[in-house]
């Protein structure tokens, strides 16, 4: 499987090194498992697969065989998909975007615990997610001192190390050796009363190591890899996105005329997805330079940001990055590899850092409501499509919490904007913005019946237009109390006809 | 109105001394207010009663006269009541808990913005919120140098100060001399680019100032007064709120034993209110001994906790005391000047500190659903109780977040666990534990259908169980997914039906 010279430079770990059937073996039904993986980057490649296989067969046998699967954020096919199609994961943490998983978590046969990203690794060392027993993580190579470079993403990896009994390492020579120097692992975490201030005042500051520690005693096996992270491409922008993204820079450019931004912005949250990247497409065309950006994901609109000259550089956690652009990069990591940072999620997504630092948070939505309620995660309530991810982390504490959606869905049978979202992800006091194509409502300062006032002229589809505007007149006659309007029997009902006819259109 | 000598000691300012009416003619209808005040405590109290004389008044002669009201959170009668009956209120944040208010807001002829506590000095930095012409507030003296003494609360009075044109303040000789060193005035944020960490790291550490810095020159008018603040008396804990502490001091006990808390646990956050109260009422005969408390008010339960000796200090930004407390405190100061400190509502319930300190959050709720989104503020989805004041800050942030309430209200009419909350002020990621007098649901580390198991079984009042337990199932079965079960044409009718018929029961 692997060819040219190995990348475990330490002697006494390369006597570890054996196949990845061999590696499962050592994973048992009831195991708790910490893989890595952030966003189809470096997650484990040959180990879950053989797990699957493991798994497989002993449920062909009869026997049942479970383990619960915690990682950064989401993975590839060979992970997630592999382990779920072999019905093997109990329960799944902190956010999944895989199909096979999302469907057997939505017929009701996995758990899933949808997690803010930045609390997974406290809230493991808090003891509140129970024992950590093996963890899985994908590596670069490891130096001759043992130390391991990290991969295409952090993620919980530091943790993930830190926690588990035992070690399983993937070291995958697929991966650029240029990515050493590109992380910046801290290790000043700690359990309350022991917290102290995180010392990061930019988005460019280094506050801690280029390399994983590991304890080599827990280190039971070492899996020698050369695999391709998935990512997938991404749509090119289309009218739409290019519209919500039009309607975006002119609000920045307002806020820059009125004095409430700086000429640079502030450091740019983007969330994964086609309409983020319209977004950050459309920041090259702009007046703005010597941006930065404090994120989750480096996607590919940052890629050519920084080409461009407009973004001095990006944090992250790990890449999102369509192949073409993970090739580009690959080929010109002398120029990206000091505008890029690697970090532990927990740091990627720190209140304390997002607050500090004033982000600028663009994420997307399934649906909001008149109000500007935001549901990030459940179809009709109750349908799990991915998870909040790191958007309640960054919207929450954000300078400016944008939200951005195309203001219908399938065809026109759902409308984005509905009379009470049927699942709160975002309240309203962390959405100060909204946009769709139709244009963006500014929601700062205003109370509730004047953002219904400004959603619906502003943001809703002209086909829904009024039937929202008929719903928002009735309640302010008729509804229990005037703050936030309502009337509990209509209120979602907008949702159970489209869940009896498929569609949302009365 | 004044007797004695005058709190005023610097002759400078000595000289701006004038009436209440002489000062409230300052202020012109349009303009905004920031005024002091935050749960009863250090609230102006002769200005605003001059100013609604004067707008009432002015509607007699059909002259409309409408201010904006900025506080740290709720004020008393002379403020908020007084202005609300005069009709004299066009919009009012971050929070009110003032029954004329709430009345007006209620009826939709008041505009009101419930904001995260920590969120309205920064968002008043930003320029989000509007201009800020005057501030009205309260302090209990002027020193020599022309320094401020903070009252009774700190609230928002340092942004107010620093953010005015122009500055009214009464300086009450009804507080405690003694008050002065007890603030801590923290003068250190920015806005981003230029923030930087916040260097506190336990409870008890001081990072600013004993007092309120101020411009002379904006200085406009003093008012003297000898005006006691209006806080309400608590009712003594009933059988339901000691079954409450009940079930968490057992929570606490059993954390210590799983070395998931240390044995004087962390610093707690308690709501306001007679459950919150008898809570810190319980750890009295409990074994945590030097414990602290980071909350936003210092309530009669905590001024008991110090007298025992299990409480070391209580960090907050505001005193909430019944009548009798205050008087006590007043007369044991010497015992109290050094175990309590006031900061600016900023730094009180900030997040980074809440999260560095790992705090304790415990609040209050109107309504839990079976997956445990909590709604705090609008009673039937529409009708504004009082807001949310800190509670988003703590719950968020905290090392574990802990919501209270009885499992019923208006002798069984309402059940306080409802199929789906018909408005959510915290998301199910930041609800950790539920109590009722019922029992206690320890939700962390389960998935959204587990949770509904448990909060069902341990929370929910006999009553209600059963129909509870029967929408469940059924939305197992017929749900559109399976993550969050639900039935939106079902979901909300509880409350429907206590709307047409005053009663949530079949």
């Amino acid at each position: 499987m692997v060819s040219g010279s190995s990348r475990v430079a330490n002697a006494k770990l390369a006597a570890k090194i054996m196949s990845a059937d061999d590696a499962a073996a050592m994973i048992r039904s009831g195991d708790t498992l910490g893989m890595s993986g952030f966003t189809g980057s470096g997650y484990p490649k040959a180990v879950p697969l053989a797990l699957a296989r493991r798994i497989e067969a002993a449920h062909a046998e009869g026997t049942p065989f479970h383990v619960r699967v915690w990682t950064g954020a989401s993975t590839g096919p060979e992970l997630d998909g592999a382990l779920a199609k072999a019905d093997g994961i109990e329960l799944r943490l902190p956010y999944n975007s895989d199909p096979i998983a999302r469907e057997k978590i939505n017929r009701g046969t996995m758990e899933y615990l949808d997690m803010h990203l930045s609390q997974v690794a406290p809230m493991a060392w808090q003891g509140f997610l129970g024992k950590l027993d093996i963890a899985v993580i994908e590596i670069s190579g490891i130096r001759p001192d043992g130390a391991l470079i990290p991969s295409s993403s952090v993620g919980n990896n530091k943790t993930w190390l830190d926690r588990a009994d035992r070690v399983i390492l993937e070291v995958n020579r697929w991966q650029n050796e240029a990515l050493e120097g590109m992380h910046d692992i801290y290790y000043g975490t700690a359990l309350p009363p022991h917290r102290v201030p995180i010392p990061l005042v930019r988005p460019d500051d280094r506050i801690g190591e280029p390399t994983l520690r590991c304890d080599p005693e827990k280190i039971v096996a070492i899996v020698e890899t050369d695999s391709p992270d998935r990512n997938l491409p991404f749509a090119p922008p289309d009218a739409c996105a290019n519209a919500i993204a039009g309607h975006l820079l002119e609000f920045f450019r307002h806020e820059v005329a009125k004095g409430r931004l700086p000429a640079s912005l502030l450091p740019v949250q983007s969330g994964v997805g086609n309409i983020a990247n319209a977004v950050l497409s459309g920041l090259i065309d702009s007046p703005f330079d010597n941006m930065t950006a404090y994120t989750e994901v480096v996607q590919d609109g940052m890629i050519d940001l920084l080409e461009a000259g407009k973004l001095r550089m990006a944090s992250a956690t790990a890449f999102s990055l369509s192949p073409d652009k993970a090739a580009h990069i690959n080929d010109n990591m002398a120029f990206f590899h000091d505008r890029l940072i690697l970090r532990p999620q927990e740091i990627s997504n720190h209140p304390e850092l997002v607050r500090r630092l004033g982000c600028i948070a663009m994420n997307g939505l399934i649906e909001a409501d008149i109000y500007g309620n935001v549901n990030s995660t459940h179809i009709m309530g109750s349908r799990i499509q991915n998870g909040i991810g790191g958007s309640g982390d960054f919207a929450r504490n954000a300078y400016v919490s944008i939200f951005m959606t195309p203001s219908i869905a399938k065809n026109g049978a759902i409308s984005a904007i509905v009379p009470q979202a049927s699942h709160v992800d975002h309240i309203t006091q962390d959405v100060q913005v909204i946009v769709t194509e139709q244009g963006l409502a500014d929601l700062r300062g205003l109370s509730p019946r004047k953002r219904a006032d400004v959603i619906i002229a502003n943001c809703v589809h002209p086909e829904y237009r009024d039937a929202l505007r008929d719903y928002f007149d009735r309640a302010r006659m008729h509804s229990y109390g005037q703050q936030s309007p309502s009337l509990p029997g209509e209120a979602l009902s907008w949702h159970q006809r489209f869940i009896e006819t498929g569609n949302m259109r009365a």
